[in-house]
């Protein structure tokens, strides 16, 4: 028998020292897309093995090709058998000369109408949210000599570039993982500061990195300009073709698979209370740009995008410098939704370049990610077990919604271990995660933990 | 009386001289577009000032807002009056990993079929064009104890970056600068490795940067893709509506006083030995790519264009982030033709980027460069005269050309000094200027000499 209230009280009386360990987490500057940083990311890594072990979990940094994944099991309980998730790599941090302190020396901060947070490059992805899962086993633990659920818990350092070693992993294990009952994934958010929020549709995602080849050196626009083909107004005319005046993505069979959202779901997203003006609002915006002939909830949760996540050639310094460059690059995601086939579109994407290309250039691609849409089995009693532990933990009833974002390993955990996943998070849309000045909620570090405490004790 | 012939012995004597003269001028990083390197453009200007002292110049680098002009006297001959202009400013390097050597550690290299050559930022344009001046003065000057006629030298740093200070320099100095009768110009191409030329046609060159302007702050495209309006789709639309399929350039008005070619002149150039598919086979080429019924020839000699030079914005490292950022970027210039307005060409650039913002993006603008086409007064008989030396150096009819380049300052020279400018210069297609491995074959450094000395003379 595993009783809540004392796991709550510990949690209330060791604040202060679950703050300085998310603290001293935040600190190790575990960006994983640069191999510069690929030591911090084995730093991090080693840190959550020693937490976990000091916990009581039996924990292990499993070398990867890549980054290491940890891996903690306590199946010591009677009950069913969760498999946590989250990541403990970050996102870079540049433009550095944006941030208003160092991304790895977390401050503590005041939000305006929203209370104290914490800003630091992943303080809201995803350090802060998988230590509220961390922090509440632990209290769990200590107040009850034992976890109410056998817990199993996979961190891993690649999700920000796509987690390439992830799905070896899984299916290096899938006999020991696939035991689990179902999948808890901590790296979404509520649906606003008072109201929690149980994610049941992710878009998947493909990346592309495109390289236009021109001539075969920078040319002098003077002297060639007119006559040789220029790699930066080829990619611009490309790039300026992918979507039509209406918002529309314009790469052939792009929206076969995308189904339109069913009457029940629309009628409860509906009923959410939205404002499009103020969610646009707080980034500096004022109407949707994408699809005309949809919402914002729609465009974001339920439509795929095509978006252009960088670009650059030729000369970008100060001043001014007259050259037609040899190559012209970007970079461009897709998000994905419903039935559309991550390989299709990557297919997709090549030919839509490929087929406006003149004859005298050439294209390069590099693949990035490539995971398909999923929904989650609401059905599932647990769905509501876990919506009535959040519901009595936050004063408001919690929400089914969707999310525009992308987590891999959900589809992953689906085909590889017949996982099911439960997405909850305690992120605001104002955490300005990948951009400077990320920070976490306070209340949502310290209720989130007290949330996973009561999901636990619920799923027994 | 000025004698030819000991002053063309005196340059084939002391070659080894001339090119350690040169190679000491290329050593220095007089790159003038970036701040960092003001430093040494001062030093470029002052060994210019040493080195017109030693020959017996007055010579001064006088300080303007930004890099020295250089300007050096010897009037004491009897003849007419030269004013030769060339630059000690050279573009930046990047990308410098291009290089096979370092960009200011001058090389000898052999170029295959054509010899000797120097290998430096600058041996092409325009330290090694503007030292076949110099030591053609300098040859005159020993061998004959006077040059042949008054020149002064000018010699400014901001020619890369259009010349800012240079118009109010003249302005300042018309009275005396216009008292010479031709200004003489070194900054041009041959038209092949054995046909020297005389430019006779410029076109003008407007620069513009342009800053899109989106959301406050960069974003998740996981989060707001779809909905939240993105600067780098939004600048790549922009960009890539430049040019209708034929390449005609879309901004309102842009062909307002673009002139064809009169019958006489293309019957010239059509008279020129040119094979566009060798023109272009040179640069990985193999088709014309701007205006689809215009020849090579045509579009980079009479005909306007708009070309994209730089763009960047969003990630552009390692890996992938998937970021709509908060703005993007782009440098584009024009090359103008005819009676086309500089300032009106400036507007309507301007004008057709804000008409096609959405209402959630603006954008920002920062003016380089402007100025005209110009075209020079062929049927005074200097023209003759000097077509005549140029022929007898190199054995070949020396051709009146045009050039895709812009040279301000050959307009400056017309509307502030009242100077017609005769336009001859030793660079050959394949020099690489702006680009990596820029060179300037040893043959147009040493028969570029003579040339001039054999001009000087006949001009007298």
């Amino acid at each position: 028998m595993n009783s809540l209230d004392p796991a709550l009280n510990l949690l209330d009386q060791r604040r202060e020292e679950a703050l300085a360990r998310l603290f001293d987490l935040l600190r190790i500057p575990s960006i994983s897309t640069d191999p510069a940083y690929a030591a911090h990311c084995q730093t991090a890594a080693d840190w959550l093995v020693t937490d976990l072990t000091a916990m009581g979990f039996e924990a292990v940094a499993h070398p990867t090709g890549g980054h290491p994944i940890v891996l903690a099991e306590d199946l010591s309980a009677e009950g069913p058998h969760v498999l946590f998730y989250g990541h403990y790599d970050v996102q870079p941090v540049d433009p550095l000369e944006l941030w208003d302190s160092a991304p790895f020396e977390p401050q503590m901060i005041e939000v305006a109408g929203a209370g104290p947070a914490i800003r630091a490059r992943g303080a809201g992805d995803d350090k802060g949210q998988l230590m509220t899962f961390l922090e509440a086993c632990r209290a769990l633990k200590s107040a009850n000599g034992a976890l109410p659920c056998k817990v199993t818990i996979l961190l891993e350092g690649e999700e920000e570039t796509g987690g390439k070693h992830l799905p070896g992993f899984l299916e290096q294990h899938a006999e020991r993982l696939g035991k689990a009952d179902i999948a808890l994934v901590c790296d979404t958010s509520m649906w606003d500061a008072r109201t929690p929020a149980i994610t049941t549709m992710l878009r998947g995602m493909v990346g592309e990195e495109v390289t236009i080849h021109g001539p075969d050196r920078d040319l002098h626009s003077g002297y060639y300009g007119g006559a040789a083909a220029n790699p930066l107004a080829v990619l611009s005319q490309i790039l300026g073709a992918l979507h039509d005046g209406e918002g529309r993505v314009q790469i052939d069979g792009f929206y076969d698979g995308v189904p339109e959202i069913p009457a029940n779901i629309r009628a409860q997203w509906d009923a959410l209370p939205f404002e499009e003006s103020a969610f646009l609002g707080e980034i500096g915006l004022s109407r949707p740009w994408g699809e005309q002939d949809r919402g914002v909830l729609e465009q974001t949760w339920a439509r795929p995008t095509a978006e252009v996540n960088g670009v650059w050639g030729g000369y970008t310094g100060a001043g001014f410098k007259t050259v037609i460059p040899a190559e012209a690059h970007a970079k461009i995601s897709f998000r994905l939704v419903g039935q559309q086939d991550p390989a299709k579109i990557r297919e997709g994407f090549r030919r839509f370049v490929r087929d406006r290309l003149p004859s005298d250039c050439r294209a390069s691609f590099i693949a990035y990610g490539g995971s398909g849409a999923t929904a989650m089995p609401v059905a599932d009693p647990v769905f509501e077990k876990a919506r009535a532990a959040l519901t009595a933990e936050w004063g408001s009833e919690a929400a089914f919604i969707g999310s525009g974002g992308s987590i891999p390993v959900v589809g992953q955990m689906q085909q590889i271990l017949g996982l099911d996943s439960m997405l909850i998070g305690f992120g605001l849309a104002d955490d300005a995660i990948h951009s400077p000045n990320e920070k976490y909620q306070l209340a949502s570090f310290e209720k989130g933990a007290r949330s996973w405490a009561r999901v636990l004790v619920a799923l027994a």
